[in-house]
């Protein structure tokens, strides 16, 4: 094969994936985990059982896959909104609200269904506890240099991980109804006690 | 009927429901929802086919009713556990862990798997919807008994509606692995800034 068809190849396959990957959340979002079947997913992303099965042998493995992804685009995006929102007063209050709305979103609502489906399916367990390990460790150092603090500080550490479990705390109240704005108040609450704790320990 | 024989029968009945309601919430912790069928809670429970439809109508009302009477206990167990407690120093610390232990436990893991379930079943979220509301304001008014707290004084609401958000982030991280000494090291963390928070407050 010529370098520009195998390069053309490896774009189709990459575009394929991405494709499977999308739908795969959209589906975990509009009928959970169950409803979430590999031959659904390849009909809504347009892709073959063949081309889909060359990618992922099984629902676990591209249901993983698809939380991974999807969460790690989340994630560039939620970075490049926080270096456009911060220029305004009230830094940690910018930062804990876009985390939160972050968390509050169809993506948490995915992995949660996967989350969920893992604690009584052993083999599904084993694909999630490392990716669940990888994410929370992502998403630490995502919330360390948005909030610009240095966990090297003494309370620090602590004080980041109560943020991020508070932000999964009312990611879950929004579950089945829209909790936007009580969880307005409890941010802002929130971002003035963490002020209050990371005074002076900002890097 | 004479009345010692319908006190029997009425006993009886309350045996039934009561069976019933701890073999469901069993069931769910151990097979999750879509494990836990009315056939399987009636055989773990003891009680025929024809007493459980006396009882209960449909799966969904079947464990609705468990997770809020299931639930009702574990908070009167609670009530009583502070009031031990809570003699020692630390007023503050205790019942913040004593709420995080007991979120982080069975019940919520069924309770999860029930508002996990009701996110894509429209007739369960009509069942489910009015629970979560209950067990919510329940768990408040607990917490603010508990912490001797009035929430008439400004900011003291947010502050324990913010304390049970990250209890329930706290259980979510619990899900897969055991979170325990981790949990133990933010709740100390947490009590500290939310006794900062409330300082001059308490009633």
């Amino acid at each position: 094969m010529s370098a520009p068809s195998r390069q053309r190849q490896a774009d189709r396959s990459r575009e394929t994936r991405r494709k499977l990957m999308v739908a795969t959340v959209d589906c975990l979002v509009e009928r959970g985990w169950a409803g979430t079947t590999t031959t659904l997913v390849a009909q809504r992303a347009g892709v073959s059982r063949g081309a889909q099965l060359h990618h992922f042998r099984t629902r676990g493995e591209l249901v993983a896959a698809a939380v991974e992804h999807v969460g790690a685009l989340g994630v560039e995006q939620l970075r490049a909104q926080a270096e456009t929102a911060s220029s305004g007063g009230g830094h940690t209050v910018v930062v804990v609200e876009l985390l939160a709305d972050f968390y509050a979103s169809p993506l948490f609502t995915a992995a949660l269904e996967l989350w969920v489906a893992a604690r009584t399916d052993a083999e599904l367990r084993e694909l999630v506890l490392p990716l669940q390990t990888r994410l929370g460790r992502e998403t630490h150092r995502l919330a360390l240099e948005l909030l610009r603090v240095d966990e090297a500080q003494p309370g620090v550490r602590e004080a980041v991980q109560a943020t991020l479990d508070l932000i999964r705390g009312l990611a879950l109240a929004n579950l089945l109804t829209d909790d936007s704005r009580r969880r307005k108040r409890i941010v802002r609450q929130w971002a003035a006690m963490l002020d209050e704790a990371l005074r002076g320990e900002r890097g």
